[in-house]
């Protein structure tokens, strides 16, 4: 059992590591075809700076996790080659591209993947003009979205597919966008319900990183995806649920040098996660005061998140939350496997196995 | 001649006033839909405020210009109902509200269209959290850019039209983002060439405000708008040109309680619009360092502005720049005209007289 186990295991990380280069060559070929092709003002140097800027942000990707959604779901209606696959990649991760590079914004963020956000480039170039690095990295995200766009009405496609996958990726925008919106509202009661975190997590990553990716890639293979609509959202929400939990919690307990992101990140801008709230609503009347006087303290320091992190490992709330990440990764496997036998069985398998491999890759 | 020249100077505002009218019944009606249809989290009280400010800001808009060539274009080609238009001239809008909301963050404004805009609404709300309202300002905007485009995925049209509609819309939001892009550039040599200065209007405002409304009326009623894409260009261009300098013009020398913006916004801001550019092109030496010694001060006071208007009329920049903008709508003028006898006569007198028209109005 546990060899044929990692086989699966060691085949679907194959899959992976080949999307993840193939796309990689597609982009990167994208980017020099944009240079060449766009219609950009003559004169104008800051449009092919955002373009350096886009691109390197986007490069930047490591596990293209919404590309090889698209491609396994391809996979669960046929192993052959679909056309307009590589189009909708390139849009998932454009659209992605916007979203991040506003999300810094937001945020104000200095980091993003490993790198300086396009914000804060933008800052290191016009130390002395605030406005004008605000303005430019809020138009190249504006720009990435409608190059998200634009790249699949180019697609030599069949007009219905086309307006299908645009029609795919507008809607995952605008739901991504009233579930970030949604995200600030979060922050401002002193303990959101765990459904409202629910919500949260659903429209504001759920859509767009794991429903769309894999409406696109059905669409492309030329399945009818309204059809599939109610089971596609379920797994989708169970699987964005689950890897939702997984980042709040590696915020809080991981290791800065994985994730990334520094520990104080989530506590200094008083997000209350899946993690800060679970250790908030178990918490008693000093200790949640305790954690209170610190959240969204711009100078919370690595003591403080420790005092944090204390009181969460006395009520069990870091084993509560690996717990429920692996319930909520097991529901969308219980999900995928209800695609049986409908759809092809080695992708299936592949959307079974990934929410709870996602889950122990990272604990 | 006079009398002639008046009744269609008449009947030229009687259609506008009627597009007017017709659209913001129209517009109404489609913040009612998507209220009641939009696909937002249940909890959520963010979205439906989101929904408030865009349609305050929506409704507000004046002229409706863009929508007024929208329709115009369509009856170059016929007098009857398009299918289709009415979604177009709320796409144009809805893309008009995303550009207006993320320009007022880029430039920190506190008004616009004679009311707050929608930065300094949330800014109003959440006056201790500058970034809650910054990142909300910020995906209204993105918002309203994705329903833009939603709008025309949902319309009731043969598919090719449709897409031929969103392809507009996306090829003109891109331009606009490059163009707004190019504007800050434009503000950092000391003396911007005119070729550059043509080169932002083009891209910031022609594409989206003039060349985009016109192909989608024509999209609309069926015409083939590739084949006259040189035409088109040339009077968005021309009239874009005229438009701008008429703005700048009025930005120094109008009226604060008519054009709804300080006198002093542009010169605050330090920016090299056509008429602050004519006045350092104009100036000598001294007088040159002395407006360039108010421009981009944040105090720059009624005085100032007095000062850089007395140099400007010392040199006759003022009435350079009248005759300037003059210039351009007649270039604008006489391309409408070649539209004769392809496209319907009082259609193309529209064409031909709005420029100047502008021009007029404004002075």
């Amino acid at each position: 059992m546990t060899n044929s186990v990692d086989a699966v295991t060691r085949q679907m990380q194959e899959r992976i590591e080949n999307y993840q280069r193939r796309f990689g060559v597609l982009f990167q070929d994208y980017f020099k075809r944009l240079r060449q092709e766009f219609d950009a003002p003559k004169l104008s140097r800051f449009t092919p700076r955002s373009f350096d800027l886009l691109e390197d942000l986007s490069l930047r990707g490591g596990k293209r996790q919404r590309v090889a959604f698209m491609y396994e779901a391809a996979r669960l209606v046929t192993s052959e080659p679909v056309p307009g696959i590589d189009e909708a990649a390139l849009s998932i991760e454009l659209l992605q591209t916007h979203l991040l590079v506003h999300d810094d914004i937001i945020d104000d963020a200095p980091t993003r993947r490993g790198g300086t956000s396009t914000y804060y480039s933008y800052k290191e170039e016009f130390p002395e003009q605030p406005q004008t690095a605000l303005g430019l990295a809020l138009l190249a995200g504006d720009l990435a979205a409608f190059l998200s766009l634009r790249v699949l009405l180019e697609a030599d496609l069949p007009l219905s597919l086309r307006q299908a996958l645009v029609e795919t990726q507008v809607t995952a925008g605008a739901a991504t966008f009233v579930g970030q919106m949604y995200d600030l509202e979060r922050d401002l009661p002193a303990l959101p319900t765990e459904e409202m975190l629910h919500e949260v997590s659903d429209y504001k990553a759920s859509r767009s990183s794991a429903l769309a990716p894999i409406q696109l890639g059905l669409l492309a293979a030329g399945e009818d995806v309204k059809q599939f609509d109610a089971t596609l959202r379920r797994y989708a929400l169970m699987f964005g649920i689950s890897g939702q939990m997984c980042d709040d919690y590696l915020s809080l307990f991981g290791d800065e040098k994985v994730t990334g992101k520094p520990a104080t990140a989530d506590v200094r801008d008083g997000r209350r996660t899946y993690a800060i709230r679970a250790i908030l609503a178990a918490a008693d009347a000093s200790e949640r005061e305790r954690v209170e006087s610190i959240l969204g303290r711009q100078d919370a320091s690595a003591d403080d998140i420790d005092t944090i992190r204390e009181i969460a490992r006395r009520h069990g709330v870091d084993q509560q939350l690996r717990s429920q990440m692996h319930r909520y990764a097991e529901e969308a496997c219980v999900e995928a496997a209800s695609w049986r036998p409908r759809w092809r069985d080695e992708a299936v398998t592949f959307f079974e196995r990934i929410p709870v491999w996602g889950v122990e890759r990272t604990l």
